[in-house]
């Protein structure tokens, strides 16, 4: 049997992309791949479940988290803050599982410089014409705040390059076939492997890399 | 329209792994991959098609296209001579094109260093003895060819390591849905990117890499 390191699936878009979506359709064809629950103080919208969606937690709670060390990442966005556990990932790393996180671009950064190998999947809409259609289909954002989504995904999508792929969210359907591929695919990274595949009398050291 | 540049994906296994399978079935769902048919000067099996499976010339042809510097790539295998011609890999990539080929671990490091940039995928069986068992069921190949071939494999194995991702081809269903993955997966690669994605306003100049 292979034995193969846990692998950090990072997923970042702007307001509007449709990350959520994509991420819940690629959790349910990749049973196997664990999530992580962000932290945030901003407030539940209709439907969201604590513990599920997000840990809801007041401001004063979050600070003390972030002041012990207790996250990952951590970023403001849209004035709320947002966190990624740390333990709940090495948790997932050392167990060998495969953990997927919808993150912003700054806490997509924070992970890429504290676990180098991450996968970071960048997600956009094809066009700010088409992300800011999406964003009034809502119908839940005044124009004040639509404006402001905007701005900052402009912002988030100049960050492109620090990202490993890019999905362009045309058709749900091919976009979480591209991800569900990223993962598939990275799991099949001789790099990931780990020393020795003792049923096939491969090589202990390396050959050449 | 993102523009992107063309990729070669290199599937290299040992004779037994499945790899002619897997790679006819590969582009059978990915239908706008194009095939590059290698040149041969071994005799065709029964069924195999000149200009479909390979390319059969003489030895004299071979090593005239050989000596003109026409192949990317080119070794002797089991006493035969393989090459890939470089013009048809080069429209291919001009065209956008990506383009697979099926060939062993030798011409496999060749077109590495001639295009650092190719996808390389080696296939193995489960193990040794379940490959031995797959070269015996061909019932095409006397003991000591088989034993040849074997002592081969492990020549081939002990070069995993200069493979970009490794498939076990323990089901042909799942083998064939890592390798079609795996090359959903590199077209979305933000390094395949050709420049610019004016319909999203991205800069042009690069961010952070």
């Amino acid at each position: 049997m292979i034995r193969r390191r846990g692998a950090l699936f990072v997923v970042s878009a702007p307001s509007g992309a449709g990350k959520t979506t994509l991420c819940r359709e690629a959790r349910l064809r990749l049973a196997d791949l664990a999530y992580s629950v962000s932290y945030t103080t901003r407030v539940p919208r209709s439907g969201e479940i604590d513990g599920t969606d997000f840990w809801f937690v007041s401001e004063a709670r979050f600070r003390d988290l972030r002041d012990r060390g207790e996250f990952a990442e951590w970023a403001t966005v849209h004035g709320h803050l947002y966190g990624t556990r740390a333990s709940v990932l090495q948790e997932a790393l050392n167990a060998g599982r495969d953990i997927l996180l919808d993150i912003d671009t700054q806490g997509a950064a924070q992970l890429r410089r504290r676990y180098p190998e991450a996968v970071l999947v960048f997600i956009v809409a094809p066009s700010m014409a088409e992300l800011e259609q999406r964003l009034r289909e809502r119908r839940s954002d005044a124009d004040r705040e639509i404006a402001r989504r905007l701005d900052r995904a402009r912002e988030e999508i100049a960050m492109w390059r620090q990202y490993d792929y890019l999905i362009v969210n045309r058709d749900l359907k091919e976009a979480v076939d591209q991800l569900t591929a990223i993962i598939v695919a990275e799991r099949a990274r001789t790099s990931r492997l780990a020393l020795g595949l003792p049923d096939l009398d491969l090589p202990q050291k390396e050959v050449r890399h």
